[in-house]
């Protein structure tokens, strides 16, 4: 019987680099406020494919070229672009059948550096069965990569990894000897009674308070909203649920 | 009134660059498993002073010069040294009134790394009520650093770092707005009630089991067996609570 493929958490893009897998492994990126979660609204709502740019000039370049283009630096809708990254943008009259290219404050950059893994997807808790479902079928090792904020730790991030940590290992098909996991396990029972609550008391949250672009944060924390499963091909991401 | 000092949390040395408090603060260096255990355990016992380093070949030459010497790598006593770091070696007969030069995997690099702050005190559970007590009184912001294991996340300095949060916290003296902090608040919440079981699930705990190197874990997690404020002055740690 081969050994059961393991789960590692990386609190931060910055501890991507020393993280114990490095063979066979699949990268679940993980932005919960807000890139990944407005990724899964638009393949829910028929977007055909989303281009992740790291750069803001990449991102303008795309604009050029005739691409929809939805893009933020520390929350604020970056000059040229349709809009920003909250998930209510990405609405079906907005995304339905386009390509957007999108470039956010963390999550894009998350995306650039795990190139290197076998497969790349994206995780929230919109998609967390389907992710879930899919994951448990590869036989790869996971490494769940939170966005975090400006390399540092970020509640809700790690929050989700506990989530799906424990989902895959309720599946029977995983183990974990890895710290961060173990820790995001606990965080997730703190916060799991009400997610909402828990996640207010966050850094991030305050930020998008004050900016006024709170009002997504509940949809973002809900589970199971979108059917999806978006994987990275060619440096683009397509829903691998998609017939 | 001045604005209450306030409390951030590094989980590792990694994340050290990209913490928000940069001006007038204290670094609390956290190793528990086991350099700052160690080192409270040596002035507990009567140690005069010790310098840490953070190469092999700088401990080597304080040997030459003459100073007990006492490091490891990955568990492992290192050459010429006179003992490794189980807090269980620093006893009266080997430290009193001798000054050590000690060098660890994760601790000493953390202590070199942090040497722009006002003030670099020692942390462990053995020596909580004191640190709190010595930490309420400087009206300084406080970075908690843990040591993690090369450079990643572990489970118990950071479960140390909720704990004191906690109690600096009580105090009525700081403020947090750190999600590190936060976390680390939740994660000493779910080990506190049995902290050696919790941290039996820790990658570490098995790393020294295998060793043979676990006996002093019981000690390491216990809390005030020392009475005891390591202080870096000039490259020395001193005993700050001695006269």
């Amino acid at each position: 019987m081969l050994p059961k493929p393991s789960i590692e958490v990386c609190f931060t893009p910055k501890l991507f680099e020393y993280r114990l897998t490095t063979e066979n492994y699949i990268v679940v990126i993980v932005d919960i406020l807000r890139a990944t979660s407005a990724i899964c609204s638009a393949f829910q709502n028929g977007a055909e494919g989303i281009i992740p740019v790291a750069k803001v000039e990449d991102a303008v370049e795309y604009k050029k070229k005739g691409f929809l283009v939805a893009g933020e630096r520390n929350g604020v809708v970056i000059e040229g672009a349709d809009f920003g990254n909250s998930p209510f943008n990405f609405t079906a009259k907005n995304v339905k059948g386009k390509t957007i290219a999108l470039t956010t404050t963390n999550g894009t950059q998350a995306i650039e550096m795990s190139k290197s893994a076998e497969s790349i997807v994206i995780g929230a808790f919109s998609n967390i069965t389907p992710l879930t479902e899919w994951l448990s079928l590869q036989q790869k090792n996971v490494v769940i990569l939170c966005a975090g904020w400006k390399y540092k730790f970020n509640l809700e991030d790690s929050v989700f990894a506990g989530a799906l940590t424990e989902r895959l290992l309720d599946t029977g098909k995983f183990i974990t000897d890895c710290d961060s996991a173990m820790a995001a396990l606990d965080l997730w029972a703190a916060a799991q009674a009400n997610l909402l609550a828990y996640i207010r008391k966050s850094s991030h949250f305050a930020r998008l308070q004050k900016m006024g672009l709170d009002n997504c944060i509940p949809w973002c924390l809900e589970m199971d909203t979108t059917h999806v499963l978006p994987l990275l091909k060619n440096g683009v991401l397509k829903n691998e649920l998609q017939i």
